[in-house]
């Protein structure tokens, strides 16, 4: 038997619920099915994980326990645990029905890992909150920043040390299931005296992604999301878009500020990161399009 | 190396919200601490798995979309996959503290497989609703029945016919995990045309937790609740404990209603089915004393 090569790819906040859309079930079902059907073809090659970010999710969760003072409200480590077993069970029902599509059903196992991804408590994003989480109000509250959308809770966003799950994810690839984890960057904690803390933090999916990915051995770290290519100058006249893009290249538009923090900041660093840290293949492709970028033939590969 | 038993244990509501308890996440963390530091030790001497129930998880979020108009309300089958992740997690890093305090965590493997149970469309119970959730109303509406908080919405609780992840579930108990599955009873759901249907339904975690038992090839069934032996005449001057209860003796009393349908009826059930479908041990008895009863000191033992 030809050993399989490892890959894991991260499915944006579009795979589920797309602008413009409130979310229902309906619309989240049935916007996984694309990104699934293709992931369930490349199964006959690739061992594979699937990660995926929870922003929508946990945000309406947030605003619903907002909205309801009869019921305790939960810590962002209880949200990011609820979105991982919601999306979870979305992903994986949507596989098993395009696995049993493809005659695959019988052969191929897969499994959702819930996942708690360390961080350090002197990470100076924890002086430093950045990310906007929850609803957003009209007036201003403590610990709010004002957003396009309203006043808006910010966290921290720490970067990951490690996945803890991923032992389990290892031995779960090699023996032929498809593994889903790391939703929404993992649950962010500490261990402490033997003790797991939860912290009110979000971390970024995509380098939680590439942090799992290099802890799991894997060859290939593919992130899907919105569009096909990484641009300079984007949606300007002048607009590149690249095929192929180095590491060093990368670095330096990184650093004069071309791909917006919040966005396309973070998808480059995690491929850097994934090369550096021994990766052999970083892409960057939109949701449509995983198995042609796979073969070659679309979005943007990073070279070291 | 000697083979160790198979060993399923179905937590009560209880594990995680006492009553009179709101159920914030610091009491569930609290609550759930004393069974899994049992589950932890038992670990040594047997493969382990954990089921439990979700009533008041999911009911507290059925009540908080309730309240809020602006997100889109989810399925039941949703719920059930939110309250598995957070169930889950709180499970597994309490599983985790616990196995770190006796060093075995670098030796054990643990996971949560999100379990959906198959159901029959043509199941009676779907002609006859009798399980109450989510919020107590103090008008009636239509599908709801008067229950001793007030009205509330009834969904058919059909019977379990096959927990789908059981291949998964036999591959990890087989490879030194862990396992949390069945949360809920799992989410209740029918195939057709390869595809997947999730019901608006409920099924009883202890009938579930007795089929996948039978699936897995468990040796012993154990189901923790709120009481430590099953009783005849109920907190009446002339009530009964029973240390042992044959099968036969068991249906003769639940034929003569001996057993409240909500609450020791389908766990006794379940010990029944448990066994005559091959299972060695079956066992009831409360929260505080799942070690003790494996070892014959309490508990009622179920006997064919």
């Amino acid at each position: 038997m030809i050993k399989m090569k490892k890959f894991i790819v991260a499915l944006g906040g579009n795979a589920l619920i797309r602008k413009g859309q409130r979310g229902t079930a309906e619309e989240q079902f049935s916007n996984i099915r694309m990104p699934i059907r293709q992931i369930a073809e490349l199964s006959r090659d690739y061992q594979i994980v699937i990660t995926h970010g929870n922003g929508p999710q946990s945000g309406n969760l947030l605003l619903q326990q907002e909205s309801c003072d009869e019921v305790p409200k939960m810590p962002l480590s209880i949200i990011g645990a609820q979105t991982q077993g919601q999306i979870g069970f979305m992903i994986e029902s949507t596989l098993d029905e395009e696995l049993m599509r493809l005659d695959l059903d019988k052969e191929k196992l897969f499994i959702t890992v819930l996942s708690y991804t360390a961080v350090s408590r002197d990470d100076p994003a924890f002086q430093n909150p950045t990310k906007p989480i929850g609803p957003a109000y009209e007036e201003p509250q403590p610990g709010f920043v004002k957003t396009s959308k309203g006043w808006r809770r910010v966290v921290p966003s720490p970067k990951p040390h490690k996945i803890y799950q991923y032992r389990e994810i290892k031995h779960l690839l090699e023996n032929n299931f498809i593994v889903i984890a790391c939703g929404g960057g993992g649950i962010p904690v500490y261990k402490e005296d033997k003790l797991i803390h939860g912290v009110e933090a979000v971390i970024d999916k995509d380098l939680a992604t590439a942090k799992l990915g290099t802890q799991i051995g894997a060859d290939i770290l593919l992130i899907a999301t919105d569009e096909d290519r990484v641009a300079l100058n984007f949606g300007k006249p002048d607009e590149i878009r690249f095929d192929t893009l180095s590491v060093a290249d990368a670095k330096k538009y990184l650093k004069e500020g071309q791909f917006p923090p919040g966005s396309m900041g973070p998808k480059i660093q995690a491929c850097i990161n994934f090369l550096e840290d021994g990766g052999e293949k970083a892409i960057i492709t939109s949701i449509n399009n995983i198995q042609d970028a796979l073969q070659g033939n679309a979005g943007t590969n990073f070279t070291l």
